[in-house]
């Protein structure tokens, strides 16, 4: 190369160079999110640090990162030897430089988008661990558990999601159900109740209370009780982080009660596949202690996806993101009343507190008076499913069904509440819905409706 | 295009068609590994099937699975949704057909490639999880406990590695450890004692023993007591499945003792990145119990890194990778006894019944008499690294060090046994590695020896 | 899988097969843009009807399409037998049936594209080539030279860039230079001495006359002239299919005068990799008879690139582009107006047939009046690119440089013309251009000026 | 990081560094080739130095590499700007250093594997084109005709594959076919015609003469009749190099007569796809002649294929693919001859100077004493094709069929010769072929011939 070609490729690698700088020396998103050709420099770059990728290793332990199929490899960009070591799911790996530096970076990029998203200083220390949060919330209890071992019961307000439960159970403690409250169309915690049982039980037995915060059906999260009572609290926090109001609601429950550790997706809140949830706390010492009660490595994949989307979306990518979604929620609330108002059957319902999801009653006046007939409730989700709408999910209070989970049985199971007084169908505004997407579930939902 | 380029077209089809239906059909290992180019057009082909990848799909729900980053999409051929349902890892989820398919055609190819290591009929069921062994023993530990509620300790043959330990205190349970003893240069286990802590804390306080197979210090794994006694086993077989026998001694104790489920690594046995482990089981129940006790979603990646992995061994390349691994053994112990004898330093320690893993004795006479500082036997170690050579690890008895790892206290933590009467370095002979790596690690390690 | 998930993967299928059909069907862009996954899927299976990826094929051929390298490999999708037949660069290959149809429907996309850009019905058929326009013209001459052996002139309206005159010298042609004339600050092309030469050298003796569309200095392709004296008329237009003025007028001259062919750059039109060209013509005998001149096989990843390129846009998404590019040029004239005036040098050459490219006039009051020395005009161009900005073109006419290109000699090459009345910058609002870069180069090019 | 991991991810990078260093310094194959991931690393890293890929990067001109596609931009490693300047296809581009540097690296790599090839000191420069070999022999033969312009016959022993005639034809110029002539089963050149055929046209009239080496027919290539008569010597070696006997032969006409170009394939040779050429010649003047006479720059793809190949293969890699070949050869023989044997059907061509294919003679007594009908015998070929095995081909020969090619009549088309006496069948012992591709296409064969 020539002199003047030679300036100009140092001066394109300087470029690179000071987005990588900058990334290491902040530890914050990027202000504009890179392009993909960068991501993938970078982790290229950062995977040849791994000694399984030195040109010259030679591996004669047990586990050497070896990867038999280049496919394989390809996806991982070489990384092989996943996360952690055995003592501290957070320590860094001596044979995995390049991993290590991952998992850290992408801690600190998670940390600020919680920030972003609202959680503000509220939040000392978060954790990125490769399992969804069912699992992470079981885990979560049983770090808990260290140090208080004779606490066996966990207060949980009702939610009809089968995981949360099932992850109290997974932990060998014992859930007690807070039945909920209604007050017109919203269902609330009924803070009363939690108060009463755990004087009843005695503090000293209760692990703590888990509350949910992000689901059509929210209650307000417990504020001052675990405070006051010296319980522990942990907040499921799904797909809360795209919702500032929620995020402000935590912030809030940190400042004024007692918070141990808020668990959220990152499937759900980052758009990447399912298989990773953050925990975070007000406390960077409970964060330590988790990390430290993981039993041994763990897949470095639900990082690495959490690692390019971030620098992927940048701070100016993921802002526009929350703003969208907040932004369409009016929207699709419209449009649904106009769908509604049109084909005459249902009404949406009134739970303003709902900011993510919202529900529209089918009762059964308006089935007679439609061409839906009675049976034809339940259908309408899998008629929905069968022209490519998914997630639309149907609660048919009529059947009072009863389910059994983790050996505890519900009525109604679903609707988070007993005696909901109509059925309906919930769809969700969330973080990467298009107004595309919405104008076209409103016409073929007309077309469910309507029995075209 | 005309007719024969037709012809032509349908008939190339029909030989992928009749590869793919051979294995939806057999449900094992194809005979030859397929080639790079069919195993990805096999996944796109499944993948197409999750709703996420519907070309008109609309997502109105929390969980649809979109993915933000192009980089991330591609890394995962689309697949969005994970594993599992929130009431069963096994679950097919409706929104992800395909997904479900991988994992289902996984735990299929896994079971075969288990008999072909050697575990044949004594395993009924399997199922591979994404998380690695510690956490998975942890989750095993936890469903055993489903059971037997009131079972709080785990009888534990002392192996210094520590997420073994860690995943017994994380499933807040009681290790109880057994201390190894020593014949000549092997570490057993002590049966005696074993049976004398049943029978001190009374086997209904008792929820297992967990024995370790394939370790430098293996012993002999629990044979009869369990049974005799009722307790549950538990084998981790991390590495173990490479080992021929080691899979029949297993087979052995299904035979003649208990065992309830045995837990091996994916990475460390298939070559693929850390992250997933692989539960077998003499009774499917236990695996279904297993699998329904998982609160919630779980990442795919690991799941499709194996699955992968396996299309692409093939029954004939695996075998081969186990084959090679056998016959290398030998060739490795050779290699090390010329580097002792030429460097003068050292001796192979007598450990027969180790088939993976050996020992090389550097006590201190080795030292006086040798270039090596004292203060250098540690060194080895880390000097190897420096040199790129990864896995060897120095065992340091001399120090007397103690540890404290779950709150327990070792002496000699690393050599498996408080009073081993040698310092030594171990290296194994893992599976993918080849006769280039021993030569090369044998001209590293001598000069390293030699002070070079 | 169960009769449901059945039903939705079926569906699934019909949704991207309704896709694939639809193009084979109509042959024609598909009105939205595929997404980046589904023309994988569409490649990959495209490739399994080439011999090569046929699972059980055997090669005992010399050309067997072995890949040796899997990076090449994935790169090509498998795709490994070029285009074309000995014969006909347009001829299905029997080895490889996937690439012919690869190939066949870009044609038929392009051709779409054509139209899209305003060539409508003057224009019978298009070949694309996997050479850059200059070898591709070569050809396009050699190939009317069949036809007209003793024909060795081609009358060539002055342009000044190399590959134009290069491609006719290459050809074994000689060109004749017409030069152009000036009124005001427009360059147009001298008809007069086109029809004069004609005369001069004999019609019979002229292979064709060449004409230019797209450049800075832009002249009337000639529209009577070539169809009164029965002389070829073949059209560079290597960057004019993004604007619809010039596609407009290459209509009107088939309309009222002759083109045997128009010839443009992939690249500069379609956003891909340099390396193809389209060749049209009004007389789908002419595109036939070139194909059948080109002789053996050619590379297939130019035609791929274009494919892919041209699903992934759709209809809409090409028209977007070619509209966003129209409202961007007087964006970016006014934000030069501005620099020009807030600087204090140079003026906007008032050059209104110039819908791509424009001039900013620096002449040497410009330079005495302002901070850049004269020795600096030169020095514009290569300042700008040293600020990561490239393309900028400065013309320095008061040096009267001459250069020597295919041993003809110019003066002021670079400037179209012997005596153009000012130095200038050019500029170009490309296809793919955006608001963002023009705001961008607009800051640079100020501090350039003012020599900061 | 901390300092000891710092540490090692700098050796890490310079075992990398160390690859890249002795490539640019050496510019010769690495003597072991290199493993994927680092290849892509290197390319990747070459990649930035492109100023499209430069971050800050704005394009105002009307060619600035931008990529539609990110399928495309991938592919490519996001290098866009193809290869040469107007002036010249060797000329670096400003615009694009990266893509530069592999050009001029592969053309030096190539050099050197000329050289492993045996080649050897005959050969003193060589050109990537990125155009099969028909269209580069055109261009080689336009370069030629730039120096003696009077000169349009070009003498070309005949050999029966049409894109070498075409090539003539393209270029303008006159093919003299030259007859072979046959000494029992071999076909050889009739230098005597080709001397009193110089004799009568003038060797003033005579731009080359134009040999193949590697064919199925091969002749002596001329090697003392151009340097006698001064005429040019172009030797068309399409799939050569893979032969040391050919090379040797080449290197001798270098030293022993004259030899102008000598023009080989890049799929054939080195198993890449389609689409690149190599030409060398004894004298860099010729080579930078003919990069000089190439209009325009040109797809960087075919050679960024041989780069990727070469660097994989390594010296060691490339010399073993050539003994494989050389010794498969006999193999192969033998096992036809069993076939043959066990048939009682035909007979190897007793050739010995073909090293590559060879020829099973399949008379009309073989075919009335086997099973196969006479209108058999072309069916043989498809019907091999139809079972997965391509490239197999049948001369006919008792057709006497006339062919037209480039407006010249040949009887028996296909054979070479007039007058072969036998119908055959030719197969390719080619480089990559295998011994189990061998085996499996011996039973296939054996099936049809007995008309399984």
């Amino acid at each position: 190369m020539n002199q003047k070609n030679l300036e100009l490729s140092t001066q394109a690698i300087s470029q690179y160079n000071s987005l990588i700088n900058n990334l290491l020396s902040h530890r914050k998103l990027p202000d504009v999110g890179w392009d993909d050709n960068v991501i993938e420099w970078f982790i290229n770059e950062i995977s040849m640090m791994d000694s399984n990728n030195f040109i010259e290793n030679i591996g004669v332990g047990e586990r050497e990162g070896r990867l038999y199929s280049q496919i394989v490899a390809r996806r991982h960009f070489g990384l092989a030897h996943g996360i952690g070591r055995s003592g501290d799911i957070n320590e860094q790996q001596p044979k995995a430089a390049g991993s290590s530096l991952i998992q850290k970076l992408t801690n600190y990029l998670v940390l600020d988008a919680l920030r972003i998203a609202g959680l503000e200083k509220s939040i000392d220390a978060c954790l990125v661990l490769p399992m969804a949060t069912g699992m992470t919330i079981a885990l979560t209890l049983m770090t808990m558990r260290q140090t208080k071992p004779k606490a066996t019961y966990v207060l949980w307000p009702r939610i009809d999601q089968k995981s949360c439960l099932k992850s109290i159970v997974t932990a060998s403690l014992t859930p007690i159900v807070i039945e909920n409250q209604l007050i017109d169309d919203v269902i609330t915690t009924n803070l009363q109740t939690i108060e009463e049982t755990i004087k009843s039980l005695g503090a000293e037995n209760i692990l703590c209370v888990m509350s949910t915060t992000s689901c059509f059906a929210p209650r307000i999260p417990d504020n001052e009780l675990c405070k006051k009572y010296d319980v522990g609290h942990v907040i499921n926090n799904a797909y809360g982080l795209q919702c500032t109001k929620i995020t402000h609601q935590i912030s809030q429950s940190v400042r004024l009660g007692r918070v141990d550790y808020v668990v959220q997706s990152t499937d759900k809140n980052f758009m990447v596949p399912v298989g990773g949830a953050i925990v975070a706390s007000p406390l960077a010492e409970n964060i330590d202690r988790l990390a430290k009660n993981y039993p041994g490595r763990a897949s470095g994949a639900p990082i690495l996806d959490l690692f390019i989307t971030l620098l992927s979306m940048g701070r100016a990518g993921y802002r526009r993101l929350l703003d969208e979604r907040k932004q369409l929620l009016p929207y699709f609330i419209d449009e649904m009343s106009k769908v509604v108002k049109e084909v005459g059957v249902g009404r949406i319902l009134n739970t303003q507190a709902n900011t993510i999801s919202f529900g529209i009653a089918i009762d059964s006046n308006d089935v007679s008076k439609s061409v839906l007939a009675k049976d034809n409730i339940s259908m309408i989700g899998s008629k929905l499913f069968m022209r490519s709408c998914s997630g639309a999910r149907v609660i048919d209070v009529q059947s009072g069904q009863k389910k059994s989970v983790g050996n505890i049985d519900f009525k109604n199971y679903g609707s988070h509440i007993d005696n909901y007084p109509t059925s309906y169908l919930t769809v969700a505004c969330a973080i990467g819905i298009t107004k595309e997407d919405i104008d076209l579930f409103s016409k073929r939902l007309k077309k469910v409706l309507m029995n075209k």
